[in-house]
Formats: C-alpha cells, sequence, structure tokens
C-alpha cells in the first residue's frame, strides 16, 4: 500500500493558456491527458489560465484544471512557474502575445491561423526564428497534422505509395452558418478573425495538403464569396454559438473560398472552404492522386484512411479502408486495441505529446512559425487573387 | 398456338446510326432493347449503320443487329426508310452530319459535345430551331440525364428540397491515361477531339449541373493542364484502348480541367474534369448544398442518390441514401423489383425510349442543340479564362 | 453498302421459354442481347414462349420477342426448332417439364430452386444425368454465380485469398411484404412457391456460399418463423407486385429463415432471408473470413467487391473496394469501360452465354441439375431442423 | 489573478478502482475527464487502485493518476476515503469483490460480464438489490450503450421508429486471434475468463440487443465453436497483447459463438461474436427491423447512425446516415462542435458521469446487476443450448 509521488520521475514544465474557448478546452483536455498516455520526459503542469472577464476565468480554471488565472496575458510572462505560453486566442492577438512571450523566454504553442495578416506572421516567424536560437521553442497549432490517419497519409507519401503526384483536391466543409438567422460572432468579423472560411479551415488544407505532399504552392488563383451579408448582431457571442439579438451588422469575412494552386512539383490542386455545405459538419476531405496510387481522406471518418495502390494488377487494384488503429500506426500505440477508434480531441493530446517532448529535447517542433507564415502567404495570395478577378498569384 | 405479328401495333421508326465505336454499342444496345421495356408509339428498325471501313462496318453490323450498312453517310440520307440519323463520330464530323440530315428532314440525334467549336455548335443550333418549325427534332446525347438517380435529383430540386442554391461541387474523375505509355487515341487529338477531359467528361457535368439546378453558369473561371506532353502513336487506335508504337506524338487536348462558375441564381460552382485521378475509374460526382438541404450522388454507386434534408430537427438530419430502384422514380418501373439495379447502358435506352416518344408527339426532345451549344459556349469560356490567366470571364 | 446476312456464320439455337413473368422478362432480355455482346457460337432464336392465357401470352410474345407462342409446354418438345427449353414458371412446374424436356432430347435451363421437393430435385437430376450421357445438357438459374465481382471472388478463393476458411456469414434482406396488406400472391403459397423467404432468396446464398468457398453444407441448424399469417387474397397477382381485395387467406410459407452450418472444409456459416428488413431491398450479402483473407460483397453495391489481404502488413492491411468492371474481371471485357457499372439482369446475360457456349461444345454447364439437388437438400434439412426444434440436423 | 480552489464547489466521491489493465486504463482516462465535460455534483478523487504486483501498481498508479495503491483488494474496503469500488479484474474475481464491497457500504461499478457463472452473477444481484435498500448503489460496465449513437438509437425506438419489432441483426466481429501462434492470454483460458467470444464480446450484444428494443430474448438456439485448440503458453501475458513461447496449452473458450433468440416482444435476433472475422476489427453492428423504420450501427464507425423512416413515400425513403455529434444528441453537447467525432474511451466517460450523478442522487444506474444477470442467463442458455446440439433452450 503506498501513494503515489507525483513528479519525482518527471519533472515538471510549466504551461500557462491564454484563451479558454473551444480551442482552450481541447488544449487543456490535451494538456492534462497527454503524459497519461505517452510517456514524457517532462510533466506538463498546467499553471495558469489568462481570460479577460475574472469571473468566467475563474470558472474555466476551475473547470478545465488549471491552478490559477489572471485576466491580465502578461502576468503569466513574468512568472518562473512558465515556461510554455499556449496561445488560444483569436487570431488579432496572436502577435504581440507570441512576440511577447518569446522574448520573454517561454516556448510558445501558437493556434492557426498563425495571424491575421502576413506582415505579423512575418514579424513572429523572424522572432521565433532568433528565439531558437537562445533554446525558446515555437510551434503552430494545425492540430489536424497528428491525426493518426494523416500522420500516416505523409508515411506513405515518403515511402513513394503516390508516386508523381498529379492532383491534390481538397475540401473542408461546415454548415453551421448556413441560417441568416445565425449571429455575427467573432469568426464573422474581419478585424478578430482576420477572414471567414478561407483563415479558419481553408488554413487547414493547405497547411495538410502541404505537409502531406511535401511540395509547396507557388502561386494561386480563387476567389472569396459571401452569401449573407448581415447577420443579427450576437447578444451573447461565445465560439461557434450563440443566440442573435434584432439589430443586424455586417458579415465583414468571406462565407466560402474556392481556389487552385500549383506546387513546385508539378502538381495542380483544388481547395474549397466553405460554411454552408448543407449535412456537411466537418468534412475535412483531401485526396492525392500520383503516378503510383492515391490516398483519401475524410475527417467525418477520422479513423480510417483510404489507399489506392496503382502498381497492383488492374484486377486487384482498389481502394483500400484502411482502419488507422493498429499498434504500428501514428500515436495508436498509447491508446486502445485496433478498431476502437479516437476522437477530434486526440489531435490535440497527440500535438502537445510531440511539443513536450520537442521542448524537453531542445529540438524545434513542426510545424514551426515558419510553416505558419507560409500558409499565411497563400491565404493571402487567394484574397489577391479574388482581388485581381481570379488571376493567377504568385505566393 | 401463334407466331407474333411485329409491326402491327406500333408503326416502324427507321434509324441510321454513324459509326460504330464506344457509342455506337451503346446506342445500338438502346436501339435493340428501348422497345423491350418501355411502351414506345414507334417501334425502332434499326435499318443501317455507317462506317469508314467496309468490313469493319459489315461486321458491326450483324454483331449490334443492324439491318444494313454502308460507308457513305451521305447514303443514309437518302433512304425513306430512315427517319433517325444518330450521329456516334467523333466531334469534328457531328456539325456536316447533323446539318445535312436535318436539312434532309430526318430528326437527328447527336452525341455530346455537340461540336468541337462554339461556331459550329451554333450553326448546328440554327439548323436545328429552323428543322423544328418543319417538324424534324434534335437532341444532343447527355445520357447521363437519364440516370434514375439523376432525373429523380432534378424533380427534387424542383421540387424545393434544396432551397436557395449555394453551392455546385462537380466533379468527374477518371484515370484511364495516368500511364505516360498509354498511346495517342483520337480523344487525345484536338483536331479529331476538340479538347480533352474539359470537352469529354467535363462537358457532362457542365451539362448535368444545369439540368439538375435549373441555373445557367454566366460566368467562369479556370484552367487546363497537360501532365504528359507526348505519348506513343498508337497502331490500332479504337475507342478508349490501344496499343502505342514507339513513335511520339504531340498530345494536343489538356489532360485535366479545373474551374469555377458562377450562376444566374447566385451559386458558386466547382468543376474538376481529369483523366489523372488515379483509381476513380468513372467517378462523376455531383453535388448541390442549399438553404433546405443537399443531394450527392456519384456515377460509381449510380443507383444511389444521396438526400440531405436540412429542415428537419438537426438530431434528425442526415444524408439519406436512397436506392432509386422504386416503381416511382424515373424510368425504373420499366425494369427490375427494387433493389436490383440499373448499369450504364440503361442510361442510353432510356435517352432512346424519351427521344421516340417526342418523335411520335412531335414534340422538341431534349436536351436540344440549344443546350449542347450552351455547354460549348461555357466550354469555350473556361478555355479562353485558361488562355487569360485564370481571369473570371463570361460565357 | 450492303445488308447483314443473318445466320450465316452462327447456326441457330431455336429456344423455347415456359413462363414469362419476372423470370421470364430477365431470361427473355438475355436471349436477345447475349450475342450481341459475347462471341457465341450459336446465335439463340427466341422461336416460342409458352404461358398459360392466350391473350397475355401473345402479349408477352410481342414485347419480349419471341417469334410465337403457346398454351401448351408440351408443343415445343415436338418441335424442331426447338433446342433448348428454358423454365421460368414457379417451382411445382419445375420437375414435370424439365424431365419431359430432357427425355424429348431438349437441352433444359431451370429456374432455381431446381423444384419444391427432394423427391422431385431427385428425379431431375436422375434424369438429367442421364440425358447428360446422350448429350443433352441442364443447368440451373443460380444466376448470381455470374455476377462479375462474385465470379472474381470464387477465383480469387481458387488463388487462396481467403486461406483457411473459418466463416462464411451469408444474408439475403428484402422488405417486400413488410406491410400486413401485401396480397397473398403465389410466392407467398406453399404448393406454388414450395417454401418463403428459405426457398426463394435463401436459395441463392446456400448456393453462393458453397460455389464461392468449394465448400459443401453437412449439417444445418436453423429455424422459419412467419410474421403475418393472413393477407388479402389477392385480385390480380403476378410476380411479386399486386393488389389485395378484401378476403384473407393464409400464408402457407415462411417469411423468414435463420440457420447456421457447418461445411465440410470446417468452417462455420450463418445465414438469414427474410423479407421483412425494412429498407433493405435487395441486400444479398456474403462474406468469408480465412486464415489469409476476406472478401465481402452485397449486391445492393454489386459491381464491387471488398478484399482483405491478412498476409499484409498490419498497418496497410484493409478492405480493398475493387470496382469489378475492369477488362481482367470475368464477363467485363465484353461490356462497358470500368467504372461503367453493370445491372441485376446482366447475370442472366452471363448465364445464357455460358449455356450456349456448353451447349455448342457439349459440354455439362454448371450449376448442374445435381448442384440444385444439393441446395435443396440443403434446405430440406433446415426445415427439418426447424421442426425439430433448431436442432442440427445432416443434409 | 487568483488560484483555482478545488473542492469547494463539489464534494469529493473517493474512488478505488481494482485492476488496471486494458479497462482500467480505459476507466481512469474517465474518472479523470468526466467532471471537465459534465457538471458533476460529485467530483471524483481518485484515491487509490489496487493491482496484484506491487511494483506494476505502483507504476500503473502513478501513470493513471491514482493517489495511492496497494495490493489487497480489501484494504480500500476499509477506507472511509473510498465511496465507490470500481472492479476492472478477469470475472472470476467479480463476485467475491463486489460482495464485500456492496456489504463495505460502497457502490460498486463492475465490468461485464457481471460474473462467470449465473449462480455467481444470481449472488451478486441479490447481494446488489439488498444494499440498494441500504443505498448503497451498483451498476455493470456495458459502456457501448452510452455510445452516443446508441444511446440515441435507444430513444428513437421509444419514439416508435422502428415501430412492431421484426429482427434484430447482431454481430460483433474481431480478428485478433486469427494466427495459431497468438498466445494462449486469460481471455482465452476458461477458468479466468468464463467464456470466449460469447461472454467478452456477445455479451455486448445481448446487452444492446435488449437495451436498444427494450425486449428480452426468452429462449435461444445456437452453437460454440472454437477453431484453434492448442496455443502456445504467454510468456508475458497482459491484456489483448503477449508474446507466446514455445511450450503449448489447451484453449478452454470458444472462439466463435453464432445464436438465435426470440424475444419476448416476438422478434427473431441473430447474433455472431468472434475472433476470427478476419480483417474486422472491432466491429459491433447490430440492426433492428421493425414496421415503421430500422436502426443500423457499426462500432467501427461509431459516430454514425443509420436510420431507415419505411413511413415516408417509398421514392424517397432510404438509410439516413446521422452524423450523432449533434448538440441535441445524448452526450453529445459536452463535447466538441458537430462532426468533431468521439472515439471509444468517451464511452466510459459517459458511463462515469451517469453513474456518479446517480450516486449522489441516490437513484439506481443502468443498466444494474439484474440487467447484468439476464445477460448472464442469455450466455448461459446459448451454452446449454450448443451443448444439447443448437436445440431452442429458455433462457
Amino acid at each position: 500500500m503506498g501513494v503515489t509521488s507525483t513528479g519525482d520521475d518527471a519533472r515538471p514544465l510549466g504551461v500557462a493558456m491564454i484563451g479558454y474557448a473551444f480551442m482552450g478546452a481541447a488544449h487543456s483536455q490535451a494538456w492534462r491527458n497527454a503524459h497519461r498516455f505517452f510517456d514524457l520526459p517532462l510533466r506538463p503542469a498546467m499553471n495558469v489560465v489568462c481570460g479577460r472577464a475574472e469571473s468566467a476565468t475563474r470558472d474555466a480554471a476551475e473547470k478545465l484544471g488549471w491552478a490559477g488565472w489572471t485576466t491580465d496575458w502578461r502576468d503569466v510572462l513574468e512568472r518562473d512557474d512558465v515556461q510554455v505560453v499556449d496561445i488560444c486566442t483569436p487570431g488579432d492577438s496572436h502577435a504581440e502575445i507570441a512576440v511577447a512571450a518569446l522574448e520573454a523566454g517561454k516556448h510558445v504553442l501558437c493556434e492557426k491561423p498563425l495571424a491575421n495578416t502576413v506582415a505579423e506572421a512575418e514579424q513572429m516567424t523572424q522572432v521565433a526564428e532568433e528565439a531558437e536560437g537562445r533554446g525558446v521553442l515555437s510551434m503552430v497549432g494545425f492540430n489536424y497534422r497528428r491525426t493518426p490517419a494523416l500522420a500516416y497519409a505523409r508515411q506513405l507519401v515518403e515511402r513513394g505509395v503516390v508516386g508523381e503526384l498529379r492532383h491534390v483536391r481538397a475540401q473542408y466543409l461546415q454548415d453551421w452558418i448556413v441560417d441568416p438567422e445565425f449571429p455575427l460572432v467573432w469568426r464573422l468579423q474581419k478585424d478578430k478573425a482576420g477572414s471567414g472560411a478561407l483563415g479558419d479551415i481553408g488554413a487547414h488544407i493547405v497547411d495538410l495538403s502541404q505537409f502531406l505532399t511535401g511540395q509547396r504552392l507557388t502561386e494561386v488563383a480563387g476567389h472569396l464569396t459571401r452569401f449573407v451579408e448581415r447577420r443579427p448582431l450576437p447578444e451573447a457571442a461565445s465560439g461557434l454559438s450563440a443566440s442573435g439579438g434584432t439589430e443586424l451588422g455586417e458579415v465583414s469575412v468571406d462565407d466560402a473560398a474556392v481556389f487552385s494552386g500549383r506546387t513546385d512539383g508539378g502538381a495542380l490542386a483544388t481547395y474549397e472552404a466553405t460554411r454552408f455545405a448543407t449535412g456537411r459538419k466537418n468534412a475535412m476531405r483531401i485526396e492525392l492522386n500520383g503516378s503510383a496510387g492515391s490516398i483519401a481522406f475524410d475527417f467525418e471518418a477520422m479513423n480510417e484512411l483510404h489507399v489506392h495502390d496503382a502498381t497492383a494488377p488492374a484486377a486487384d487494384a482498389g481502394f483500400r479502408r484502411i482502419l488507422v488503429t493498429e499498434a504500428e500506426h501514428p500515436y495508436a500505440a498509447a491508446w486502445w486495441p485496433p478498431g476502437h477508434g479516437l476522437g477530434y480531441e486526440h489531435t490535440f493530446v497527440h500535438e502537445i505529446a510531440d511539443f513536450v517532448r520537442d521542448v524537453a529535447a531542445g529540438t524545434a517542433p513542426t510545424p514551426s512559425f515558419a510553416d505558419g507564415l507560409q500558409v499565411q502567404r497563400v491565404l493571402d495570395a487567394v484574397e489577391r487573387s479574388s482581388d485581381a478577378g481570379a488571376a493567377w498569384t504568385k505566393v
């Protein structure tokens, strides 16, 4: 009979999280659980969470498992028990917080999109690269890279399963604002969110397509659309859901973005990001077609990867539905037996686990701020192309 | 005991078919069988088929069930026992044959694309409209409209199931020329085929998207791509398959086409037509998203239609997989019990059945040459947009 | 210019068909078209169809393409222009017609189930085996064996893809009599149909499971169920659909059959045949699990076969969705390009093509009457097991 | 700025967990996280975990988040800070521990199957019912009931969506012991596990079928099979995976169980539980067919429920694929936005959340030990039927 001695075998890694809404809840779950499933060299200590309103922040701390709370994010930079700042706020504050944190010597995990403008992202990247020289590390939170099926897809591409890449076909389809009475939450306001479907969900498929293929977009052509121009101002806006009042305001971001791209490897890529795909809830889909085979994925069935081997005899070829839950698959050995699937939140657990290991080892995590900047440049090129009548535009 | 008296109860409708390859075989199957499953006011009489080479044409006539054959298509225009000319040749000869046939007072069924150029299509349409005044009818062979699932989808749209249309998402994915050793068959030669993936399969999804939605594309932006520039000259080119020799020739059409469009109803449409989607054999997919619901289809599962009703309570909403094989579905009552699916060729049987009925009734069939011309104009606008750096281009 | 000379290159094979309802329509379609797609050494001549009512039979002959008609099936046995008798009547008349036809020297194609009783099937088989010695051939119409996906599955099993067989999981799910107001058509009457779901659709999955695996059932245990005891007597019963009157009659066959079996190869097989699986229209499903792999099929998606290779590394294994439309697949080269699927009726075209080839070559077709008898014995054992309280019963 | 005050707003509920392998890890995850997502009236305090080996138990405590550990389960019964005993051991020790815990006044959550024999289960149920009179509560851990899709399916059945139930079709297909070299772990030993596929996974589908339908099995007929008689003795047996040595031992449980059942509502149910369904990893499937509709589920796609409404017009009917991730769905509001799916472990989080609420409210949790006993009786009847040659056997 005995008591467990917390902290003996793994030094703590003090964490401060800024923001506690949708992303904050997902990150907290990951901070709480990563070391329960993965052997981590440092044990995350959830020391402080920061929000704007005192009461709500205190409740969030209690609920999400943070030992303390503050309403001033600058507080956390002065704390000795904070080695990591995890930024879960809307995009308009990313640059200021991240730069300050890095300059204060804190490792930074920053939610995507890295920033609302290329200029901010460039500044952040420069600061991050300088900080890396001092052993201060940074990562941008493209969590979907850590979906086991997609991490495995990356391995397959590296193994040559796709061969010479011809097509990337990426879609991120949601439908949560189909109703014109859905209120004008912060994600629909350009000053807070930077952009709409493009920056929120389009950013994910741009990042993923480059991550999976190992190729970068060099030019894009596309356009942004807004179907609903005015919406009720929210009475209590929080995250993805809210109730609207009677007063209307201008929607200032895109409802949907459609664009094509050419990669430095000669492939043709198409992208569609929309919040108006009625009936599609979180259909983040990506398909690669190449000379040797194809890979297809849909997040609505996130434990499956579909792989076609075109080098097999024609009579035997077909898309294989791989349940990405075998011990041999990325991250899967930490969890349950084959066929016992994982969920959305696990992408964050994997992200945190990898981040903690990199921090402990002093190696640079990926995706880096530079990766985030590259995505930002693609999004910016799409906006410029849209403004220029859909013409091809260099990234 | 008795013998059946052919022709008593239905007058014959004499048919001549020009061309006997892939499309010719499909049309012949339809001419042979349409009156076996549908009550037709006229009984098709397969009187003559026309090809270039005597021996091969004679063999085709025998095989496909044509009573006679000829190597000069002008012959058939002079025959009194020919009331219909069915044009199944490559696109470069459509205009000449169709115009002559209409002027000779023959009803015309012309395979798609209507022509290889807008100018030809305009001429054909003008001649067709004049002919219609004389009771001489014409139709362009967008056979996929008669897929029961898609004919039913059109009914659903008319019923308001989709509501205000937001998105059209259309893809036609094939992979039959992924191998760079696949030879330079006529479908890869601009002078014969007019264009590549764009005109061959892109034409289908342009037509379908306009047919299903009842909306027309007003402007498009896109681009064409060629992945393989040179291929072996074919030793014996016929239809979709052939063996290549050692000499190389220039591919003169596109391998893939990607474009977006705006409709006169305010929807945003995306299109991808490619012959390089490894593992996708005949994945003609189309999805409509609107304020009230969505409809999705994939020809690789052609007996299914997926319909989402967004007016249902959220907890009960989901894409319904309708097996479009009930007696209440378009064309289905003529065939087998529910769940006993149909195949590719049935789209032609339905097309012929409808065409024969229209001819008997003296009503104008759809899709008309004008519909074919409209598709041609869209394809032309895509080519112009591609030449203009993907800029928005009026149809 | 010329006329086609019918009959020069292929001698005619005179066919008489007995019965012209659902199965008769499907067989007629096959007789009309088999030689259009397959090179057959004999050309089917659809000389005479036989039915009970004169007017309806004459109309059927006209509609289905038979040159003559009769109301007495014995007539056809005396005709010199009849070499094949194709029996499409309900099971209660199979034995009498088949025996007479074989003894008259006519080749026989007999719809399944071979007979309504084991005794009849035994007699038929004995007569058939004697006839075979005189060059008179016979076949039982388990058409689903000629579904390309299932014919290919058989090849895969022979190739060793499944390895040592452990499980067979077969279901045939329909729902056409869920409504208790559906009338008492002949398929629900024991004297006509022999049995209900068991003999009608259960027979198919018993045959298929033995065909695919190459193993025979040695004992079975199961039971039959009837959910609706009385139904309206039909006013105009024909085939699968009819309208019911106000008078009720006793349903005398099973609505559903559930049974297990042990094979001579040590596998455990399960079967379910039902007409009460609401929403399942023609879900004939079969899955094989073995030491090396698995194969799965569902007729509602009849152009697909799903194959799992358990000898691949665990991380790469998964069910492959093979579109069985490649030229290398059984029967597929005769039809359309890859991805252009076939339908229900094609199983009959393939059956007729194979039958004609066997008749021309003088080789015994499969499935033979002996195969049909074996299925009949299994069905009989299931009935006996059901009567004996579900106990294991030798076939 | 402040610190969170743990425990102020919710009194602690002291928990002891016995066993820490596969189920222990899953339960621990649930105990750690339930109150983070659900508002619970009591806050679980993970006070002590019990195992056999000291070192491994201490490590498990540390890893899984238990404050203390012991190697004698009786210790925990004497602790004042333990109100709940959570039993995650193999079935052979359930009865002893559960009875002692209940008699010591501890609430008990016991993993399924409730016990290895009916006699034990009866004793446990009697003790549990007496304890309930003293406010001491108990629950058996059929976690799959708390899969959101299945909890919702139950609501749909109660709402009448299925109508008069005709068929239950339940399968639990796994493949983890297909390889005869897989070692003889405890789950393959009768003295530890009670039975094989039947008790381990068959128990789940028996429970679920009764839970979903609200009907009880009254008699069953079936049989158990063993494909591999001898396996390597494990060198280090733990949970589902282990490496085998060279010595062989007798497998003493079934590899597969197949049975049918009749319910007190007149439905016919079929069950198959196997660990030899090559390629099926955790395919727990259940389908209900009734007069008004059908419901289908497969755990390999656990966020989906397929619902067919047979009262809709035939042309519009089809299985609806509902993503069970809407706020209106059971448990879903606690988690992520629509389309962001959950995983296997969430079933345990829901189970714990419901259990804690019941304990706080003093209401009896479900499934009760009596429910577990009923399942045990079904399993026992299946074994007796198997011994009696598959004959119908009363539950």
